[in-house]
């Protein structure tokens, strides 16, 4: 019934590839099906002004599309001169994400931002960059662990995010492209190990139960699982 | 144990005023607590560019908040050259909630687009928007009707909407300021009637539980009881 | 012969209501006939660089208008990107005006913000924020007074604003918005007290004559006065 | 007692060479004193789209300084990303008093832009702008009509602009930069022949008499005459 | 004597990975050493506007930087609201270029848009560029050939770029980033075949003889020949 | 054969007028056939971040060209928002040539900022910027030395630019409009007395060899020496 094929509980193929670029502090390629994003921790030294001498650190994320990731090009967000209501929504979700996972104190007066850089998009970008964006800042902070730059490991259970939504009627876990702009509702959930991070669920010209919202739930607990095992692997 | 004394599941003192401009062809100032938010539903012949010749029509939403509806002084968008990220994402929220509850083809080619512009600000400010927006909506859907340019109403159960979060270790409803900003965990949740059309939960440097998640749900239920209430006494 | 059977020398309905909103200084909303305009008074520690150690305060302040204050929706600025030519003009105008009557040395190193929006626009925008931003600006500065930060009263005359024009062949006193569009010449006039601080008069495909513009000034000067009358009650 | 030695009401020295440019349809540098000013007229085919097929013409006008036309060098407006605003005020009152001086319908459905750019600046520059701009708006239309594209002229009388202030106490008649940047009160006047088409007086920080007023204006008639005979010996 | 290790003469190894995005007409991942930029070829309909109804087509550029593609993170040119002085000079060279190599009259009336986006750089970006643009580009023309869209092959020899300069003194054959950063003189040359389409050199802080230039031209006509055998060896 | 009827190795008529602004520190009106240039050399005491306490100077160059100093009115770039590629190509083009002639830690810490404004345009409007911009700066670093702020004269050899191409199959010396937009082969020459500085040959829809480049150099060469003179003449 899906057009993959997949089971509707069935997680697309996922990779993560570590290393990927020479000058990021941590870096990976994620690609859950044809979903391809680039993630890169790159750290520096100084905080936002908000934060100046506070002994507390900070984690930031961006967000970008390669203008042809897309089906049909898109313009660059550079050219354009500024970037999309879409993009700077998504790239606060990041940020918010990863800080939910981090002890900002235990990292220090220093900042990690986390670029997320969408090779090829399929469904579901924001949520492999979050997945991704983890690996990237898992290995940055094990690079500062290592230099003892920091003795106390500031992060937390893996943070992962995966999409669910209701297609053709049913709840289906993972939405690619084609599934994505049939929904009726969708949904983007993020969960640090088994606690919940943040929910965000919409329909559009459509509404949904909370009846429908829990069976949605027990998908992203399900998928958020297989993202999680791939998470520590690449990171071991 | 709230600041402001309020039971834990109680709502701020609501008021919807009708009719606060001459121009709009929908307009009402709703006060929720010391949120004040002006609203204005603006009727247009043109639609967006996807949306020619469909006879489908369109509605959409902008944000903004006067320099000092906020403590201090914020600057003004205009004059810093763009709207911030956080205007963004209210102002596409606003836009969604409020075209779920309507149907785009019974509306006809034509736009409708929902000014909110915040008067004055204590915490709730996208959730007074879209409670008073779907009023100035409702009002600018009955001239049409009136005169006879549709003759099927587009709209649904009224939308509305409210904040609930973890406030001091406890589940609370509608948040104002002084709770918002120190809550571990801030919800958002628009219904149309008894169904769901967006939900936001959101932790930072926090986490949160299904249970917890539902008992948030629960209260936004109550909350958005009361709401309808206002919104149906204000356009009836 | 006037749209609104006004006599050529009366002014429309005027009421200041100060207090409107609790987070700024000072604040009222001033309504000339259907010309609804807010206006607040934000105080500030800093001043701008070129007056950093120079012991003098600067007065300063914005215009807008909300999207929906005129009779079809105009764009709005923050989205546009940028402050159109007009807002420019007028906020400039409305900064010196107040300037103009205020002893920047006795007011010592503090910079007060006025903004001017304009809830529903029908003529006279630009003078009702400059008689409405001086009410505004006389709160903050009671503040001041009464919290011993400064012990000589930096204020003078009340500034107070309007306009005139030669509407079909005579002139009249503060143009609605249905003379301002038809008026062969314009003129905005800005007094403190008995003084002038600011004339502009213009014509567009039109020319006037010194009687013309004595004229005018006649009519403004009855105007003023009964537009400090009503500052003189809002701040008693 | 003016720091250039001139009486109070004297012009500085005038002089305006046409067809400096080969490009442009009317051109001249017009000199007043050491302010120098470049203007040229561009005649286009087409109109703006609110006068499209209305069988009237547009005048516009654009102003803008050189980084080094100043004592001390300013930041470039294309490098800034946009138009201060003090530039966007003057070519605004630069187009209003050209057009009060056309008659637009004679004119026919074409665009003259006239552009003003400040080459070297010494008080003044508005003034210079708009009665230069006239000579190449003049020298524009002569053009049409020898070709016979119009058949009516469409010009007036001349326009010409001056500023006079107090200075030192005293009327004096075209500030120079020293005076222009001491003066407790500022104006300027455009005139259409014996007519007036715009008056601006300002004062910060000071007020005037309307005795003053009138002293102002007679010294602006006074060097508007020397202004226009300038001119016409210009385009004889 | 160079950092690398390499001879004077030496290219850095080349790989060139076509087919890398499912989405683009044509598509590669080249790498030039540690300098890897991923170009994609997107294919439209339509034309500027200066060649509607030409029956000409065009080729045109656009090039960026992944923020940390180098040694320190750089800011997002998206975020910062425009393309810096460097992205708009490259790719308006590589734009160039690829026109310089193809027939646009037997390409027709349709768009190729060639981007190029750094994913690793350590030198020589804009060559990698221009080298791999020119096989997207040659992938996509052979997708129009083989659907019988066009007849005739509009594109000629291959074009490809290489760096040469001056470094410590001696000429040398495609900089990588430690002598790009310290070359007294740095040349690009473009050729398409055995013919030149651009040659840019430049010194700051030094200068260079016709000898030297020529010395240059020698080494870039070397390394072409060997990034044309992997151009037609990736796209055979 | 040539549209002026030059010969093939003949450049326009060249003159330098310098002084023609009071307040820069260095000014010069440069005339290259019809090509008409305002450079200015203005002098500040801070240095970029960069440089700071490196006890070097810095020179940089903006290039503006008046919105009709062209054959129909161009957009003026300050109106538009931003600078054009062109534009900042040219600029950047500009400040490198004119640093590749300087000593930067002879200047001292300080910044001569040298701005090239074209008044009319006939080709070659980069090339006599650079011309005219070096005897700006040239006057401005006198002013220097002559008031003893430096002590060793930091420029070297004159920094002049001339253009050559193949127009018609013919290399020729210093392309004006009509032969600029005609011309296969398009070449940018900046020479710092008898060594080269920068080169940039470019072709569109065309190729050279480099039996041509070198011809083009050769009438570069011929053509610098008649800018040199004039350079030492109108500084002298």
């Amino acid at each position: 019934m899906r057009p993959s094929g997949r089971d509707l509980d069935q997680m697309r193929p996922i990779s993560i590839e570590t290393g990927v670029t020479k000058h990021a502090e941590g870096s990976c390629m994620i690609r859950v099906g044809d979903t391809h994003v680039l993630c890169t921790a790159s750290l520096e030294a100084r905080v936002p002004p908000f934060l100046r001498n506070s002994g507390k650190g900070w984690v930031t994320a961006e967000y970008g599309m390669l203008p042809r990731s897309t089906g049909s090009r898109m313009r660059r967000e550079a050219a354009s001169g500024k970037q999309g209501g879409r993009t700077v929504e998504i790239q606060r979700l990041i940020g918010r994400s990863l800080r939910a996972g981090i002890d900002l104190v235990a990292l220090g007066e220093r900042q990690i931002t986390v670029d997320c850089d969408v090779i090829q998009a399929d469904g579901g970008t924001r949520c492999a960059s979050i997945t991704g964006g983890w690996v990237a800042l898992r290995l940055a902070v094990n690079k500062l662990l290592k230099a003892g730059d920091i003795t106390t490991d500031p992060l937390m259970d893996p943070v992962a995010a995966v999409s669910c939504g209701i297609y053709a009627g049913q709840p289906v876990l993972d939405l690619d492209y084609p599934e994505d702009s049939e929904a009726g509702v969708d949904g983007n959930f993020v969960l640090c190990g088994p606690k919940l991070i943040e929910v965000q669920m919409s329909a559009e010209g459509s509404t949904f139960t909370r009846d429908q919202m829990n069976q949605l739930m027990d998908l992203a607990d399900k998928g958020v699982s297989v993202l999680v095992e791939a998470q520590l692997q690449a990171t071991a």
